[in-house]
């Protein structure tokens, strides 16, 4: 039996897709009535407090989403397998959104723009992608794909991950002694780290004085497509009002939404998008679950299982 | 002898670079004592009138810059051969452009900085470029390089061109007949074509209205990269008002500079720049020119010479 158990998006859909896409496999909802201990899936999205109450006969916990930090922080959270959603389908969105932000930094969008509120022909030539290098943190499947896009737009591309990776055309870091080199080499950031007691506030002054300066006409820029919690916004306003930052793309922060009073919204160089850089489809989620929940049933492993101890 | 006509740029820089890669050829300047029917070759940019005044052994007019619908306008022109600046420097200056606007247009940038500087939070999910098709106008070396970038980023290409031409991955539509068709499958239009009296005006209303809708948030775009004379500027301006097209990327205007009167300036959906998308590197210029002239000299033809009755 699958438990739907999805807040803050239409659970309704997914209970249509689902059932739509397993037919003959029993999906019940929290207003349903059931037997709690014949729950073997749950599939959540911000789980509340009681998500998991009396399901004692729970294989796994299937979460919508790539990310699990929210998930790992649950106070009552079984100590079953974790699946979370890995799809090609999102994968492609976050590598448009990295691509788009990386090419609005090399083409000098932030200063066109200040430009054009001045109404002032400046014609200052942007940087050639070829001389530009972004620095991809984080190589799971975001991180490569995004790489791989990159590269293919004549960028050169640094990597950074926690533990070694050989990566084709990349040139890769690793750890706290890969990361200075790493940094240094780096004049376009992107964060696509997983949200972990290490990584949180990564994005921070002392992080942004040590990108390369000099081939940006504004200076080095930031992208943030992870969480907020790796941005220390203080840091970020400063940065981007004295120079250390030419630019920066969010589209994660401390609070989301953004509160309408924060002092980022008003910043010119900061390119402020609503957390919409990968949207999970619906209609992609339930083809995914649905496929482990088949494959499972059938005595397949689960795929995506989650490390509780490196936190994703 | 080669004849240095550059105006509005830097002249000393240029003479500079050609003599260190011509150290054994002579090379003038306007200011020189030299006889003007020695001159071989006119090296040009902006002329003036007298710019060809008693060249009466020239063999070719070498033009810094892709476009040469200015320079045929030219009263005096000799009826030399006039060959045109084609380097991959500026190719892939200019494919940085497109595609860097391209993925803007895609990712709803026009929209999302309308929603910043209300700081309203508005979380809608942008197209995915695999659903999304670029047209683009124009199949010379700068419209194959930039659909060839475009189709690396997963969009789908559509390609017009004066006369058909084959291009791998790219669906290709050609002439008077092949333009509704073209346009009627694309949602973002960018324009490469030269400035003829064929292509002069031909961003207008009507085109616009023929574009393909619903995939874009906000509608379809335009990006112009070639010539101001392509764009009817009043029908941009209606059009990104009532929302027949979504946005644009304007790189060229009617008049350069942009007036600072010109209401272009305050459309929120019309990305400007400076004509600023492929700068000429005055280094890879003097290579190529100096190639020219060392090869020609050397009994081989003149390379990239324009067709007259063509216009490019």
């Amino acid at each position: 039996m699958l438990l739907l158990h999805l807040n803050q998006t239409n659970e309704d859909a997914w209970a249509e897709r689902l059932r739509r896409r397993l037919p003959a496999y029993p999906i019940v909802r929290r207003g349903d009535s059931f037997d709690a201990d014949k729950v073997r899936y749950v599939l959540v999205w911000k789980p509340l407090a009681d998500a998991f109450e009396g399901l004692t006969g729970l294989e796994a916990v299937l979460s919508y989403g790539a990310g699990v930090d929210a998930l790992l922080t649950h106070p009552r959270l079984p100590s079953v397998p974790i699946v979370r959603f890995v799809d090609p389908d999102l994968t492609t969105r976050m590598g448009d959104y990295v691509v788009a932000n990386a090419m609005m930094h090399l083409r000098n969008s932030a200063g066109f723009l200040a430009d054009q509120r001045l109404h002032r022909w400046h014609n200052v030539a942007p940087a050639k992608g070829t001389d530009v290098t972004v620095g991809v943190m984080g190589l799971g499947q975001l991180g490569l794909h995004a790489a791989a896009r990159l590269l293919a737009q004549g960028f050169r591309v640094l990597g950074w991950s926690r533990r070694m990776k050989a990566v084709t055309g990349v040139d890769t870091f690793a750890g706290q002694e890969g990361f200075e080199p790493f940094l240094a080499g780096t004049d376009i950031l992107v964060n696509l780290l997983p949200l972990t007691p290490e990584t949180r506030g990564i994005l921070c002054r002392d992080v942004f004085e040590k990108l390369h300066k000099g081939v940006l006409l504004q200076g080095p820029a930031v992208i943030n497509a992870a969480r907020g919690g790796h941005q220390v916004e203080a840091d970020l306003m400063t940065a981007l009002a004295d120079g250390t930052l030419g630019a920066a793309s969010l589209d994660v922060f401390e609070t989301e939404p953004l509160p309408e009073t924060s002092p980022l919204w008003n910043l010119p160089n900061c390119f402020i998008t609503p957390h919409v850089a990968a949207v999970s489809d619906p209609e992609a989620g339930a083809r995914y679950f649905a496929e482990v929940i088949l494959r499972h049933e059938a005595g397949e492993p689960l795929p995506n299982v989650i490390d509780r101890d490196l936190g994703y």
